[in-house]
């Protein structure tokens, strides 16, 4: 699904995941081109002091940007930098902080606690937040001290939460004096989907940190912690982002990668191209017989429920995606920034074919 | 020194740190080269999966290899899982891991302890070593347990362990119980230097553990952590890397690099060519009138005393290096891979033109 | 409820935590007595060194075993001992390490996770634990790995686990290699109940580590981490003890109440007038009008659902208790070793007042 | 050396250490009468909230007290309240925190370091710590930030700190907008010694943390971290105390030790018992032919430099003392509250024998 076939010259129908993809052509370009010269390392050479600016532009309000390597350090840091220790971040009951990062959170945040919270379609609810913070006061010391929420989009599930959403769920944590983070792994097809200001859905709805994925989007290794208002809190997750080992020496290459990312809305175009990819394939499976979309579609992910012989089938004709863990009758489909056209459609035709 | 002229139009005359020069073109053209097709994600694409057996071959027994982007996460790595959080690491007193890592072995290691020793020349001195031992025992759960020894090659001054002096260390830690590693963030050079196989500077001199750099010669972002014969680790020390978030979805770009590094012994020939410049520059510093060397030069790193008027007058002639902190009378340059005759000349001209 | 009246010179009804009762005067005796004479600090003293052989005799075999002065302690050096920074520790949703203890396990065991498995009257659910340590497993690195059970006996809702219930759950674990731990804070009160061995509930049983608790049933500040076979778990717990602060320099006094505790079985006595007295209210509840019983009665806590205006009744009464947090129709009255018979009666005629 | 003959009949000439003498009788005795009826749980009793005013009386300034058991742990929460993970604790480098705790700093402070100083006789030397200080500084997010220093009163080689001298190291420290602690492990000693108010070598010469030691002289087990001037730091402390496991359920009877331990200055009177001891021996030593003194004597703790042959002499008498690790020319002798004039003359007596 990367614009070339695979290994046994059969069209590539890898949708396992986005971050199997590889980089678009445009930002393997300027990884080149910033290979030339010495640069300052750490961070302080010329593309790395770009970045305020050009977050900021996109983001229309001023933002600090710290660039690494991964989505993990990026929701950590950010996790750390304003939750105590004896401090609890309340996510979503899929989040990827929770399930998928082997307790980088905690690591991080030297053993601070991550509640989950229950919610359909992978949104938070707000009565289960209010119920959930409830729970954990009225006992001191003895608790955890409520401290962020941590929100994802788009969701662990596919789809994504409207400005007005994010709104009401910042404002609770809010008003009780929390932090407020959003995991921002699949960012580009938000907004793409949303089709609102990148602003619109962080720091106007009450966001004040973003962990800034591009790496599923058609970069190599780039993300990006953005900070909007908190500016006090750079020099924390610097030195977090130094300690835990992530302060590239030759950041240039990483920040090569951003830029050129968000240059000419590149990312929004291949995040376009990703959700139109599985809007396709969702109308398949829509008016499939008996196959099911488990969420909402809305953004580049499809989950699917079908019997164990349809799944069977697919993979039969060369399909590669991912079995859900625990489940045998949902699999998950990735599209990408460079799934093509006759790939959905080959897709969409081995559904199809039973 | 990167083989281009800098922004202003004269000679790039960058000795600041080899950290500071671009990528080799062999190392970006493997990058570019892995750009194609999909990969299966988290280390487990096909260019990840010959890491084991490339690194194996150079060293000559069955290594296990993990890929990662900076030095400080493999030192990380190597020491916390060998170091329980009583534990202590013994270090030189002028080793990164001491000095400029902000922590992250206390950290990954919980709070583990590096205790420095003193030695010349940036090696640690055996009977420093055997006081530091003594001093820590015999007071029970009242003091940190000695964990294992960590050997910087080549040395934070610029000198290189032979491998007796590799073994004599060693044998002193593996006495005691303890964990052997070795910081190879300039392994390239110190191999160049002493014209030996890798594995008799390491494994055969008793060193279990090595990060192995190649950011620092000719590549973008690319280190590995090395076990020799200790293979019960790679599971712990995998917790740790994607528990740090250190383990790249996309991993099959440092893979690449790492590959290309070790083909043709590379790696080898870019480390003899950056020693080569710095030779030069150590003979221009010993005629040289009034400056004098800090250390013996024996890889790719000069340490310079002079006088305040004669750094000024370098940096006047364009000459970039590092003013060593505390110290005004001291400066290092570093040489790389790619740093060129005519640039080492240049250097030896403003250093002779007072 | 302690044996003498309250401030106010009315009867003492405080029914708040059996915490917050004295200690015997058999125990303050014994304190008294070893305040004698210079003794060897940190538990090298010679009533700690009577420890071992007088838990190996109550259990009925070889038992190491650390005094310590709070069950938090005792808990969390336990779990630690067994559980990387990157294990699962699966416990009841109403565990006292999951609510009551501000995170120590996490702080103590460097950022493990407990995991909340539900089930009935304060028992963990087979069904719901095996779902639970399914849920985490197939997901290599990216997940917490499965690494103890946690239960608490006598449960935080006042039932008690059979010894067959308990190794209904040992054996579950232990066949995923995970480890074995039991909160026993009020494990005197359970033993009573059940009328067995201490061995039969314990070790016999599958559990590898208890948290012995002896403060809230007559003692001072003491209790005592017990090891059954996994005497190599010794040297770990005794370096967090330490490294906690929790080694006292004076051991001597924690020592002596325990000895005190164990002698001519009197904390099975006294357990047994805590749950006697717990078994009359909880009679005079079930045959009352309006109130119930919100858990069975098995241990020295009763549980009472009522109306608001029947609790404030109490109050006016002079009746201390504790209001459930987030249910104003549920409060918790807890017997202590010292609650008298005339002052439960007081009790259940306050109740029965209206 | 605690009031009564030692087990073999023989007169008790233990010097080891104070921590292994006996409690005084009038703690004791407010022990048993703390044992009295119910108390609010968790430091919420009568007694506990007495300390606030009483410290504050004693400290002639308003006072935040959390009582504690051991010194470390006030030593460890005092240290991580004010230390980022990041931050470097300088101290004198025989210092209990650095030497005898297992790294509790560090733990507590999730992997903080201490950063040794040189001094002579136990006291940190101002140009050594101005030093220490610049070598850490300038290197931005790479190394650790300068975050506190802590002296120790009386220090590990028994001398004592002059307010002017603490006054000199507090203002060094404040002038960097560093933290001041001082381990008062044997601060009655000091105070004892220096004939002046407690706030003049504390506060008043600039210390913002104490832990004050109480468990060595006379004491059971009660210590206790007072915040002059910086109580917004109660909170934090308050987390760290209950999150470690050291908030006991039934604090009245540490309480009770404080209080009793400060009423009509029974404090000083048990410190200026040790202390004349000393002082006695002192003078047998500087008098004796051969054995000679390693530091002047302030306080309650005697080294003696003298032959191994000495050494063995005394243990023949019966003289029990602590041999200095790692020299076998060195004893520490030890003087507490209850030390009496017969012991110390027998022991001076043993002494001048050879």
């Amino acid at each position: 699904m990367e614009g070339v076939e695979n290994y046994n010259g059969r069209m590539n129908l890898n949708f396992r995941s986005d971050n199997e993809s590889p980089a678009a052509d445009a930002i393997v370009a300027a990884v080149v081109e910033a290979n030339s010269g010495s640069a300052w390392a750490y961070a302080d050479d010329t593309l790395s002091q770009q970045l305020d600016t050009a977050f900021s532009e996109v983001f229309e309000t001023e933002t600090r940007v710290l660039p690494v390597s991964t989505g993990t350090v990026a929701n950590s840091v950010a996790l750390a930098a304003v939750t105590p220790p004896w401090g609890a971040v309340y996510c979503q009951q899929h989040a990827h902080i929770y399930n998928d990062e082997a307790g980088a959170p905690e690591f991080f945040g030297n053993g601070l606690r991550l509640v989950t919270v229950a919610g359909e379609n992978g949104r938070i609810d707000a009565t289960a937040l209010e119920h959930a913070m409830k729970a954990n006061t009225g006992h001191g010391v003895h608790s955890y001290a409520a401290s962020a929420i941590s929100l994802t989009q788009s969701t662990e599930c596919g789809t994504v939460y409207t400005p007005k959403q994010v709104a009401a769920l910042c404002d609770m944590a809010r008003d009780r004096g929390m932090a407020t983070h959003m995991d921002g792994a699949r960012f580009g097809n938000a907004v793409a989907r949303l089709g609102c200001s990148p602003a619109d859905t962080t720091w106007r709805a009450g966001i004040e940190m973003l962990s800034f994925g591009a790496s599923k989007n058609g970069c190599m290794a780039a993300e990006a912690l953005l900070l909007f208002g908190r500016h006090e809190l750079r020099d924390h997750a610097e030195r977090l982002r130094k300690r835990s080992g992530h302060l590239l020496s030759k950041m240039r290459y990483v920040s090569a990668q951003l830029l050129a990312y968000l240059e000419e809305d590149r990312w929004l175009d291949m995040a376009a191209n990703a959700n139109r990819q599985a809007a396709t394939f969702a109308a398949a499976v829509e008016s499939h017989e008996s196959a099911e979309l488990e969420f909402p579609v809305e953004a580049n992910e499809v989950f699917m429920r079908w019997t164990a012989e349809g799944f069977d089938h697919l993979e039969r004709h060369g399909v590669e995606f991912l079995k859900w863990p625990g489940r045998n009758d949902l699999a998950r489909f990735v599209f990408s920034h460079c799934t093509r056209d006759d790939q959905t459609a080959a897709l969409c035709k081995a559904l199809n074919a039973r």
